[in-house]
C-alpha cells in the first residue's frame, strides 16, 4: 500500500439553519474543486447575530483530501 | 467611519432539545439587556446527563456587542 | 455531604444524522456499562466525507460519572 | 424544567495566605452583587513576590451564576 | 495591605491607524465607566479588509480593574 | 532495564476543605484499584459554590500508573 | 441572503519597519490573487534579529475571503 | 452502516531506542487487552536523561478502538 | 533586502516506516508544486493501527514557502 | 520612568506538604541568585505518588525579575 | 554544515511608546549579554494602565540564540 | 527526603539525520554545562528545507535539571 499524502484546507461554511448545515455547505463547496475529500475537523463555531437572533451559524472547518499521485 | 469599541460577555445557554438551541437561548437572553449584539463564538459544549440520556446541552458562548458612544 | 470522586472517560460517538446525535450515541453506549453518568464535554468534532457529502459526524466526548463508594 | 441561562464573569482574587484563600476571596466579593453563583473555574494562578517571598497569591477565576428570568 | 479583588472584562478596540491604537481605544472606552483600571492583556489581533487593504485593526483585550471595597 | 508502559486515567477529586485535599482524595480512590500509581497531573481546578461560599473544590487530575507485564 | 462559504489561507508577511506593516504586506500580496478578502487574524508574531537589532518583523496571519459562487 | 462508538485510552510508551519505538511499545501493550485498535495520536513526547544522555523516550499516546456492539 | 511574503500550507504525510519518513514524504510531495519551500512545522502526529501494530505514521505538517514577486 | 526589561525563568518547586509550599520553595531558591523577583505564574501542577499517597507536589512556575541596568 | 544547538530565553520588554518598541527594548537588552541572537517570538502582549491610558506596553518574547561550540 | 527545586531551560537541537538525533544533540549540549539533567519534554518539532528535502530537523525541547543545594 503506498504512502499517501493529504492536503488540508480551511473553509468557513455558513448557514441560517444549523451549525451542522454550515459544515455540510463547506464540504459541498470543497467537493466542487477537490475530488478525494476524506474528512473534516471543526476548528471553531461562530455566528452572526441580527436583531437579537442568530442570523447565520459560521463553522470553521479543516477539510482533508488525498493528493493524487 | 468611527473606530467602534465592542464588549464581549460570556454566557452559558442550555437546552434539552439541541446544542444549536442552547446557543439561541443564550443569544435570546443576552438580547434582553444588550441592543447591538453582533456575533457569538462557541467556547465549549458540555451537557448534563440524567438516567443515561442527555438532559441538557450546555453551550458556553462569548457574545459580542457594540458599545454605544 | 461526602467528597465524591468521579471518573472521566473519552469516547467517540458517530452518527450519519447530526453531531448532537453522535453525542447521544456515545452517552447511550457509556450508560450500558456505567450507572452514574453526570456530564459530558465535547473535545472535538470531526467527520468522515464520502462522495463529497458528510457520511458521519464523529464527536469526541469526555464522559464523567461518579465512582460508587 | 426550564432551560436556564448562566453568565460567567472573570475575577482575580488575591490573598497573602494561600491560593485557595484567594479563590474564596474572589467568590466572596462576587456574592455581594450576584445571588445565584453556582460554580467557579481557575483560569490562572499567579502571585506577587516581595523581598524574595510570596506576598500575594493571585488567582484568576471564572465565576458562573444563573440569570434570573 | 488588604487582599484586593479585581474584575476582568473583555473588549474589542478597533482602529484604522494601528493595532496599538486599537488597544488605546479600548482602554479609553473602558476608563469612561471603570475608575481603577490597572492592566490589559491582548487576547487576539484581527482586522477587517476592504478593497485589498486593512480597513480596521481589531484587538481583543482583557482589561483588569480593582473592585472598590 | 525493560521498556515500561504506563496507563493514564482521568479522575475528579472533590473536597470541602482544600484543592490539595481534592487531589489526595482522587489519588486515594485510584489506589484502591490500581497498585503502581506513579504520578498525577492537574488538568483543571473548578468548584461548586453554595450560598456565596465554596462548598467543594473539584480538581481534575490525570493519574499515571505502570502496567504490570 | 445566500449562505456564503469562505476560504482561509495562511501567510507570513515580513517588514523591517513594524509588525503592522508586516500584516499589511501579507494582505497586499494576498489581494493580488484573491478578490474578496474580508478579514485577517494574527496567528503568531516572530522576527529575525541581526547584529542585536530587529531586522524583520514576521507576522503569521490567516486571511479569509469569500468564495465566488 | 451502523453508527460505531469508539473508546480512547491514554498510554505512555517508553523506549531506550527511539520515540517511534516508544509508540509501538504502547500500541503493542494496548493490543493485548483491546482487539479493535484503529488509531493513535501523540499527546506529548518526553524523556528520561541519565548521565547526560537520553535513557528513555516516553511518548504519551491516545489510543482509539471500536467498542463491540 | 525586500520584505518577502510566505505562504503556509498544511499537509499530512504518511509512512509505514517512521514518523520522520512521513514528514519527508509530505515535503517531497509539496516540492513537486512549490519551488521555494523553506521550513516545516509539525502540527500533530497520529497513526493508523492494523492488527495491533502501527501500519502508518501520519504526520500533519505546516509547510512554508516564499511567494515569488 | 525608564522602560525596564524583565527576565522570566522556569523552575519546579516540590513539597511534601502542599502545592502552595512547592511554589514558595521555588521562589525561595530563585531569590538566592536573583535579587529583583517581582512575580510568578503557575505553569503546571504535578506530583509524585508513593504507596497510594501524594509524596510530593511539584509545581512548575515561571518566575519574573527585573534586569538591572 | 554542523548541527547547531540554540538556547531560548524569555524576556519581557516594556515601552511607553509602542508594542514594537517594547520588543526592540527586550532584544537590545538581550544583545548585551548574548552575541548570536537569531530570532524572537512574541508570547504575550500586556500593558500597564495609569489614569485611564496605556502607560507601558509589556511584551513577553522568547529570544533564540546559537550556542557557541 | 528534601524538597528539591529544578530548573527548566529551553533549547533547540538540530540534526540532518532524524528528529530523535536533534533531541540527543540538545541534551548533549546541555550536559556540558549542567550536571543533574533529569528529563526533557518536546515543545515543538520544526525543520529547515533546502532544495525540496529536509536539511535539518529542529526540535525545541525543555530540559529539566536539579539545582544543587
Amino acid at each position: 500500500m503506498p504512502d499517501h499524502v493529504y492536503k488540508v484546507i480551511e473553509l468557513v461554511g455558513s448557514s441560517s439553519v444549523s451549525s451542522d448545515e454550515a459544515i455540510r455547505n463547506a464540504i459541498s463547496e470543497a467537493s466542487k474543486t477537490h475530488s478525494h475529500i476524506n474528512w473534516f475537523q471543526v476548528v471553531e463555531t461562530r455566528g452572526h447575530v441580527v436583531d437579537g437572533t442568530v442570523a447565520h451559524f459560521q463553522v470553521v472547518v479543516k477539510v482533508g483530501f488525498r493528493l493524487e499521485v
